[in-house]
């Protein structure tokens, strides 16, 4: 039989009360206890599935999910934590929806939600928007509920704004934590966050925002790497320095791939777009100025053609620790001579990774279920105990 | 600990036999008593949920949902009605269906209900169409199972038709009961069900049929008001004229909506189309006639704009019973100033009322999960006393 | 009570223990036994819903579908028996993916299943595509669960690829094994699976060749018609051709309806596409050339009105085995004078087997259950016993 001692004891110390009852929006936003407690919740459920043991805590209840992007990776981790406690998932399509022009997000929210114990949302396509969209819900779901007209409080969980990405960062992290053996170990360990090329340009820039967010809280060196014109929001940046002076680490700009790379225990090569861009797309958006958006298209991919110099190349890969940095990537990645003619990362490299980049991933759902579990539960290590003394199956076999 | 009594006591008076095995269609098909155990049993699942019962009753099946246009409303309480019973939701989407050209409605309702308990359907687009398909779905269903092709027979939900919206209505018709204190206190009290202005045209005609034809059941004074043109179908307006002599009400018609507002208790401004238009939209569709489409709705525009007086203004809220009326709609309204510059009810208005108007909505997915309830269950208060005494979480805390 | 005796003293008798942990490809793949544990799980799994027994063998777990072609009947099959073994479907809609250009069937298998049982795909359309897209993400899938990837390996069900329609055939095969009392009487019958005229072009050729695959299991002589130009896979008529001899049945072809129907006692009039004109199609998809696509459509559509006189007709039918042969189709069928003006069917043969026709159809649900429980499970019988033993109602009325 699995041993949960080491999950229940670790959970027992940390103090997760500020969890309950609330939305997980961004990571900089949650105290190291409570970050911990999430990766240790997620690491619980992973070990009871593995055993086999139900955990279920929800008997009926949906689960709204609302993807104004396209996803499958995080589509079918949140459907996965969900149906792993016990939710259905309906999804607020906005396509088949009456929702009238005019209508109000306070309302949209609260009709969706009479019976809904977790909203996830993703909304990342433009600067200022996605993060505020999700506060808006937010807070029209705490007012509906206080109100009396929701039976109870919908839980919000991030999948992705323009800010953060938190439960791609935090599965990220949980893979790294794995990889190196505990938290304890991350101390002073290098991680490479660098742009790299694409062909294609405007990905949202809330996974670099979401790592060097999330990493700088234990005392790692991490450094973003990146071309001039490319670089993040400000205010996240401002958080990475903050983050790292607290936790004991660093956190270094640079212009150079190479210098980032250098001696790295851990690379995430991948592309984004630039922010001032961006934020020049989402007025040009408002402005309803296709000619505008088109033009800033051309001179973005132009832009970016100028750096088709930043792959995550062999010869890289070469000058990191002992040069076998962890390579990390939230995939799909562009793979030179695979999915582009080139791309971000060789493929002999991607192809040396797939295991753990596959792992990697693996950790989503287990993040999403364990960060509606602490919204959800008053005692998260007694209701832990009680899910491993119960032992109902999953799989009845 | 929530006494269900009050519930199981009232359930036992009422002979709601009939509703077993049987769709619901039309509030005007079931009798006071199937109606009063609609409201009741839905009540009843609502504190069950606020007490954190579960109450399910199926361990797997599907329901299987048509919507034939698009909601966000119904299609999410549909979904929480199905959800709370056990039931797991499957869109029937007509687009993605390898529905043939000239395939039978028989054929495709048999098809999709193998392991069908529920079916529920929108079909609200064409004068005379929506509601007669629901029938020949219902017929199919009920001959396919006596075929013995299907091994139940799923109970058809009609969630919105050309005629009728049920749940609309009967969710309203609760949350006047629970503004009221009762279904006891109705007799005498003045709902106005009145047209306003919307900028758009061809909303569907059930919401205020809906209206009429309920809520003349409980000896109220129902006044339907409209601009000439705007006349709903004669046969709903014989329904609501002879429901109000059998109960002791009344239903006039109006064509000021001064002359209805005037001492009323309960105002419900909407727009909606003439049906006489929708008729003749339906021939036309019938027809493929596009240019003839075109030329209608201009027509129908025009005369829409004949009638911008037609608002729900603080003025003629002002008129109501102590200036205090409840101010119902089925949401989204069209609000002058915010979804519109000018539509059905004047902002101040909306906002004052917009909690109560959030609660009306929460009755819907109750009801029909009641509707559900009842037609599922030989001995619907026996069941429910069985729910309250098994007294298994909905969710596990 | 249902007495299930027969059912696993049947299932005890076979030797499936080869379904176990594995995929269900192709029906030629399987052993006469694994075919035969199939029908009687199929059957047995009915007899527990009409018991109102749950079959509930999941406390949560994802199903995840891929369908590449629109679907109803199949579609609504799969949600109806993942649900019954208590598996929440989750679809995999490639329109609403991120998936990237280029990016692997071995990654995007990956990413939605950490937490799938099952995988459901058809694939239909493309000659030498679907089955080998379905090999490769079932390679990708037990790699990932060797790789630790995955806490599970889904097991696939092939929903129709370009080779076979497993779900369909088997279906199919245990109607005629209900329709005629017993496998055992199955010795000699003759079934004539018949091209048969439709206005449009293009259908799959995988039901009759799943036909022709799996019917020649039974000793059956089974006769294919054809207009010349209309063959179907070569590889696929030798395995008929290998199963008619080591049953002790036999496989014929003929270029007449009229011989193929003469003293039939099963007939399965139904258009299918060219073989060779798919295969063509199929090339020219993949240089993208679209003048050609339509040039090969108006060529096969003039080739298809030449053989009009390809229908089922009440003189055809009368040839057959005392004018009374059991007539299928997968449905939709083209009926002349319903959904056409002339097609594959009389209306009037068509509706005399419209009952049949329906109970055909509702065994799909139960095959597929069944195809999920033998891969589930390393002894099926044992668990059949139990789940009948424990008695938990799927319906708690």
């Amino acid at each position: 039989m699995t041993d949960f001692t080491a999950h229940l004891d670790t959970l027992r110390s940390l103090d997760a009360a500020g969890m309950h009852g609330e939305d997980f929006f961004l990571t900089w936003e949650k105290s190291h206890d409570e970050l911990v407690a999430t990766f240790t919740v997620a690491d619980a459920l992973r070990a009871l599935r593995e055993a086999n043991i139900s955990s279920r805590i929800f008997d009926s209840g949906l689960a709204v999910s609302l993807f104004r992007d396209n996803s499958t990776r995080t589509r079918f981790s949140f459907a996965s934590a969900c149906n792993l406690l016990g939710l259905a998932v309906q999804d607020l399509d906005e396509g088949k929806s009456q929702i009238a022009h005019g209508e109000t997000v306070r309302e949209t929210a609260n009709m969706v939600s009479f019976m809904a114990d977790v909203i996830g949302i993703r909304d990342d396509m433009f600067i200022g928007k996605g993060n505020a969209y999700m506060r808006e819900v937010s807070q029209a779901l705490k007012e509906g509920f206080e109100d009396g007209n929701l039976e109870q409080r919908p839980n919000l969980v991030n999948l992705q704004c323009d800010i953060d990405h938190p439960t791609q960062a935090m599965a990220d992290m949980n893979h790294i934590i794995h990889t190196f053996g505990g938290i304890e170990n991350l101390k002073g360990k290098r991680i490479a966050m660098s742009w790299a090329y694409s062909p294609s340009y405007g990905k949202p820039l809330s996974v670099p925002q979401g790592i060097i967010g999330l990493m700088t809280r234990f005392g790692m060196e991490v450094v973003l790497a990146h071309p001039e014109g490319y670089e993040v929001m400000p205010g996240v940046e401002e958080v990475a320095r903050k983050n790292a002076a607290a936790s004991g680490g660093s956190f270094v700009k640079t212009g150079f791939m190479a210098e980032a790379f250098e001696g790295a225990d851990i690379v995430y090569p991948k592309s984004w777009a630039p922010f001032r861009a961006m934020e020049r797309r989402t007025e040009l958006y408002g402005e309803g100025d296709r000619a505008g958006i088109d033009a800033l298209e051309k001179e973005l991919l132009a832009e970016n053609a100028q750096h088709r110099d930043w792959e995550c190349t062999e010869e890289l890969m070469a000058s990191t620790t002992g040069g076998k940095a962890l390579y990390m990537h939230c995939l799909p990645a562009d793979i030179s001579g695979v999915s582009c003619a080139q791309g971000e990362v060789a493929s002999s490299v991607f192809d040396r990774y797939r295991v753990p980049l596959y792992k990697e991933a693996s950790h989503k759902p287990y993040i999403i279920a364990a960060m509606i579990f602490l919204s959800k539960m008053a005692d998260p290590s007694a209701k832990l105990a009680e899910l491993i003394a119960r032992d109902a199956r999953r799989f009845s076999n």
